[in-house]
């Protein structure tokens, strides 16, 4: 894991994130996005999708409130980034909850490549085929470790897993690495979830393995929660202080403070 | 009226609160529905919002972005909500601005059970047939007295009705309760009546009635907007604050600085 | 250019502003909207924005997620706006990145009449028809220099173009006015350049021209983005401060201020 060399590359090479995503959090991730260093774009239209997939350094799909033409513009970019050869991040918000969200993630990792699904551990046992308890799209509980789980559901489903929670686990099937940075005020304000799967996507845009990717996006946003809940008094001032602290993320000391284990 | 105990037990039992709302503010309200303490599910497609509404403790529908499939899942949701027992807030956003918003207000009403309708005075006035000023989607005035128009368009209505201003009214058509808490603050930021809507659906899945529901839910948010008052310097750090003062909430004090009149 | 008397005109009418804008920053226009002392409206459903248009005191258009709807909507608001005599404001976001939005911009400028083009320098040198390099929706880069690109494309478009920067230009084509006002923080969260063009939209519902209403606009709101900038530690302190800067802009103070050229 190189985080910091990564980081500058990113804010180096700016890359054109384009993201699917839900209307909660569009703002927070693209804000979140800029702050990190790259660029942005939100596109959804069936009719644009494929072109601006296939110029983006990375895609980024999050079905937290999806509809059918939104589903239908998920699937031709991910389609268009994986001809393009852009990589693709996945975040399966609330599948377990409802039939439509789990059929839909299904369906977009059997007809495309994703390289990384980021989820909590109901959302990914769900996608394992577990049991899991789910309450609208937060997790109540998952049977099993999340190491145990992140490992099962890579080779389950042929890509990168993160499995995000008090520690995120990251594997690939063969090697699983275990994140203990971030705060507990992550969880009191939305969007945190989708805002790492963003993070995620901004480093694939650069770094040289999925793997990698996943995990150094989970150190960045995590390192970035602990500055941000330095004086927070509450979610409100928690959330603002975490665009700050994305966008004064120093490259050159956040990978001794990456708590890290494989 | 028991609002720290109530306010407690959303703490405690974090009830899953589903709104089908607008565009504009469907952060803010997520945010606010997690500070307080309960769980917020956005979900709109058609396929998807009766499966969600059912496992939920309380619907929240909102129609500040209509448009054709979203008065439909609306509606289906609303259904699924009366079958379910599951209690259903409406806040009917610019009725009277344009036909469209009126006739889907009424239609609502007309199909499904509303146990509260939550709107400024101008609004309420026009659901329940009487001449208002409406510009876009603030009021401007309405003729008559507060108290007098909950009370009206409670018993017009056949529900509960909160009418929040400077002051707010709650009126089930029998008793009305007037609520002085808060701070001239709210009215610079959008969303603070769609956000105090979540807050009524908030409390709706734990209070006994639908009156004392809608009451409480005006206290805490108003004593969460003077707590955000003191230091703000504008609409921008009051907003970041009134997250604070929501997420910080104190159950044990909150019922002695409530300010209400029978 | 008298931006203190607009600004407190503004204040002082609170014309309806009536937006069709991008999911990412509906509620941060929103929100600047209101803090300037106008009051937004959102609609976006074809059966409701001709009688929102015809009533509003400006017609806002931003084609920053497009999708077939809202393009019509879009269409049909502005031809209501330009029979009732209400100014229409253009934002064409991401112009020049796919055809979707190079068609979109091109067909509102064809079949409606705009007061004002606000767009960065890659946008409008793409619907002036020249070379620009684009990544997303970010301005890399444009032939020429600002002032002679917005006055060549007034020409071209045949109303007023603003194209915003380091420092602004706004022509009619015959007068050119650069404005050096603003804060290199505005770049740094989204929805800025969307932002000032909801301040257009005010300004225009108030300004004896549009050139001056685009001039005041881009003056206040790089005002406010310079007191923003004070005491900000990144983008998200700015951001919130932002919205206390527009809403303590002093009408008196800020002719005064204004660093502008023609």
């Amino acid at each position: 894991m190189k985080t910091g060399a990564d980081l500058a590359a990113i804010r180096e090479r700016k890359p054109l994130v384009h993201q699917i995503t839900n209307y909660v959090v569009m703002n927070e991730t693209a804000n979140a996005t800029l702050a990190l260093g790259a660029l942005p774009v939100m596109a959804h239209a069936v009719e644009e999708v494929e072109e601006m997939a296939s110029i983006a350094g990375a895609l980024v799909l999050n079905i937290g409130t999806l509809s059918g033409h939104w589903i239908e513009a998920m699937l031709l970019a991910a389609k268009a980034a994986n001809t393009a050869g852009v990589p693709v991040v996945l975040d399966p918000v609330g599948v377990g909850a409802t039939r439509l969200r789990t059929e839909t993630a299904r369906r977009i990792l059997g007809e495309a490549e994703i390289a990384v699904v980021r989820g909590n551990a109901a959302e990914v046992a769900t996608l394992a085929g577990r049991q899991a308890e789910i309450r609208g799209v937060e997790a109540i509980g998952a049977a099993g470790s999340r190491a145990e789980l992140a490992e099962a559901a890579s080779a389950e489903l042929g890509c990168v897993v993160s499995v995000t929670g008090p520690v995120d686990h990251v594997s690939d099937g063969e090697r699983t690495i275990a994140i203990a940075n971030g705060d507990a005020l992550l969880g009191t304000i939305t969007g945190t979830g989708c805002m790492s799967t963003a993070m995620t996507g901004c480093f694939l845009a650069v770094a040289s393995t999925p793997l990698q990717a996943a995990a150094e996006a989970l150190v960045a946003f995590g390192v970035a929660g602990e500055d941000a809940a330095v004086g927070a008094k509450g979610p409100g001032s928690f959330h603002v202080a975490l665009y700050d602290a994305l966008y004064n993320l120093d490259p050159s000391a956040i990978d001794s403070r990456a708590k890290v284990e494989e």
